[in-house]
């Protein structure tokens, strides 16, 4: 559907003739993200501030018009696709970091702060913000928030929602709440704040976060380990977990992984050869403290069955034992350059099985099944690869994904660990929650967004 | 209101003759909890699982009775205060823990059991589940949740909502719910498990909980130091995070609470004469560890102008140096048998400011005010004392409450960071919030509790 030229009018009222757009080009590139299955808009604004952010609601709420809040496109579930049309919202000039508090360990920003650039900025003064999320050069913290995303570090530290203490939002109805505030603890009435978090825009529009901030860990020590199979690999976690170590990173390649990234590397070996499973650690905190962790790392490896444990030496060798896991991303392309990313995850000692699900799925579907992913967690992306042109494996694909999704929900585990539901796994809602929950769920949503104009056609 | 006996007859129907009781003497008791302002239930019903649970709330919902749950009564705020009458739903039956599973650090209990006894039962395995309300022999998990619950270790650990999985809830129109899992991340729709911790039973009745462990930490040091004043206290701790130790406990006890404490341990001085602040700190972890912790936080603590630095050398002089901590509530009542509990948060940095805020309201109010609490989450417990026959004391004690409100808002903090609002705090829900924010939490209250029966007259 088109918005009608009076409601144009209005929004241009609100942010100035230079802030929204109609045309064609505009309107498709702000409505793809990085799920590749965008639906144009019909307007673009890129509002100032969170005043005109009320107003664009006002309007939208009055016209019931869809409005969808956009950060940087990069989740992989097409939440900021607007799949109804409608009002794209580009948060993109609120992009500033507003205050760096050291005494208090907290930071204020508005939501198009990219997430990697708030990093830099704090440990600059000593300080950490944890959660890093693959795209962390492109992400902002308002998706980040609105996703709830994670990342490597999240089994020591925690995913995004551990990092946020408050919001300042706008409702649809162009009301502006704020919930939660600057300080850690806060009992006073619902927990709005956590509510917001991985509500992927359905809610409200961020305008502001307060994020908690640790000091930043002085010393780091990466370790890299290579198992004949998976199970040995899960068994050194188990080990390491026993040992108390809480590594900081602990990341598992596996073979298929591994071989679409010699390939893309030109062909040289990563890996000893027949290594079935790869781990990447890392320890972090005071330098008495990583020394002995490594410690009790490379020995949980070796009792398991580690065939090689490399430790690095400096930040070169470092890089050198991430750059298997950095590169995974892009190297998959070289299998096909399509890929149903799948971030699954299961209770932690269950991660074997999920595997077994994975060979099985490889097997009856005849698909290659890359997997890697944050072990410590249980959260492993699958990526189902399939070519754009292949139709038959797309349905093959798609057989393969509900199977996957059944058997995780078999394992006691929950069909997305990091990307959310968006539109493209909306349809599998059902397989995790019963109706009376999603009926719940539904109920919050009208409370928030009577009229159902934000970021309409994702979750349900 | 007295309740139909009609109602009572479906009650009874529900739980069995034996599980519902409408005498007087049970109906005040179960009417009251740790505020000691109650209000008699009108009956008191105690199910034996969350089928009987959902039957009792069908009963309520049709009848629009007013049902409250109740764990273990220890809330300061009169969380489980009936107080518009109805029905009291006593967990003490659901009180088993049903599942510990090492693999998987986690455990799935009945919303009774005991805290302190959950910890008991998993640290017997290795495990460990940090929240530790001072109440934790007495307090039940499910009250923790209901509250989000912290304590000293919250610093280091968080607190309560940081180890809730997942949970099983009954709603007010008897429909069961299940939110979130066994896993550790999970993006799949809201996050009602986090919208339910601290909603003081005014959404849901809880029924089941699934808890995050973690390992139990193999070595401990306990330390104490003196200071002149909180202001140097405060700065300890800030030198301490400087030097990147995260202390798992962090308490700072007032020259008032000392006092108090000397008094009702029969006159004998706790600290050097002079002192003005103490704190107690303990780091745990790995014993390399926790004695490169230790060794900088007395560093930390003698560049901040210490008095003295204790270690405890065995768990005998531990007991010790935690006694006065221990001994400062039952302590308190040598000051008056009566004191206003308070549990006020300020960014951690301002402490200063809310112990020179407090100086100034004991001037002007002629109050006794003893604090303690967890410096380094900024959470400090202010204790207004009075006599329960000095109506005057008593008045001016309501005016200190208030200030002291409006002056810790004034320092960007946060009117509660443990006990919640129940009925005790509503009256000041909105020196805190918003009207909009208030409004938003409303109407989630309305999607869940359609006709008000669940807890109501508490929160707003």
């Amino acid at each position: 559907m088109a918005i009608a030229p009076a409601v144009v009018d209005r929004l241009r009222a609100v942010v100035g003739a230079a802030h929204i757009r109609t045309d064609s080009e505009t309107c498709t590139t702000y409505g793809a993200d990085a799920l590749r299955r965008g639906h144009p808009a019909d307007a673009v604004v890129t509002p100032a501030d969170a005043i005109e952010i009320a107003g664009i609601a006002r309007v939208c709420f009055d016209t019931r018009t869809p409005l969808v809040p956009r950060g940087a496109g990069t989740g992989y579930t097409g939440g900021a696709v607007p799949v109804h049309g409608g009002v794209v919202l580009s948060l993109e000039r609120l992009n500033r970091i507003l205050e760096i508090d050291e005494g208090n360990l907290l930071a204020v920003v508005e939501p198009n702060v990219v997430t990697g650039a708030l990093q830099d900025a704090v440990e600059r003064v000593g300080l950490f913000y944890p959660p890093d999320p693959a795209s962390l050069r492109q992400s902002v913290i308002g998706g980040n928030v609105a996703e709830c995303a994670g990342g490597p570090r999240a089994f020591k530290y925690g995913v995004t929602r551990q990092y946020v203490l408050g919001l300042e939002a706008v409702l649809a109805s162009g009301e502006m709440i704020r919930t939660g505030g600057k300080v850690v603890k806060n009992v006073v009435g619902y927990d709005l704040t956590q509510l917001l978090v991985g509500s992927e825009g359905t809610l409200a529009i961020l305008t502001k976060i307060i994020l908690r901030l640790v000091p930043k860990p002085p010393a780091r020590i990466t370790l890299r380990a290579t198992f004949l199979d998976v199970a040995k690999a899960v068994e050194a976690v188990s080990r390491l977990i026993s040992a108390r170590v809480v590594p900081a990173a602990l990341e598992l390649v596996d073979a298929e992984c591994l071989a679409a990234v010699s390939t893309y590397l030109g062909g040289r070996a990563l890996a000893p050869e027949g290594t079935g499973a790869l781990l990447l650690i890392e320890v972090d905190g005071l330098p008495e403290l990583v020394a002995a962790e490594a410690t009790r790392v490379e020995a949980a490896c070796r009792a398991a069955g580690a065939t090689e444990v490399l430790r690095a030496a400096d930040e070169a060798e470092r890089n050198e034992l991430w750059s298997v896991r950095r590169e995974i991303s892009p190297s998959l392309k070289v299998i096909t350059p399509l890929k149903f990313n799948h971030d699954v995850v299961v209770p932690k000692a269950r991660v074997p099985q999920l595997f077994d699900l994975v060979d099985d799925l490889r097997g009856r579907f005849d698909l290659r099944i890359p997997c890697f992913g944050h072990v410590g967690d249980g959260n492993i992306h699958v990526n189902i690869m399939v070519s754009p042109d292949d139709t038959a494996a797309i349905a093959r694909a798609h057989q393969a994904e509900r199977a996957l999704f059944e058997g995780v929900i078999g394992l006691e585990g929950s069909i997305s660990g990091e990307h959310g539901i968006g539109f493209a796994k909306a349809p599998y809602l059902g397989l995790e929650l019963t109706e009376e929950t999603i009926a719940v769920m539904r109920a919050v949503k009208q409370a928030f967004d009577p009229r159902g104009i934000l970021n309409p056609g994702k979750i349900f």
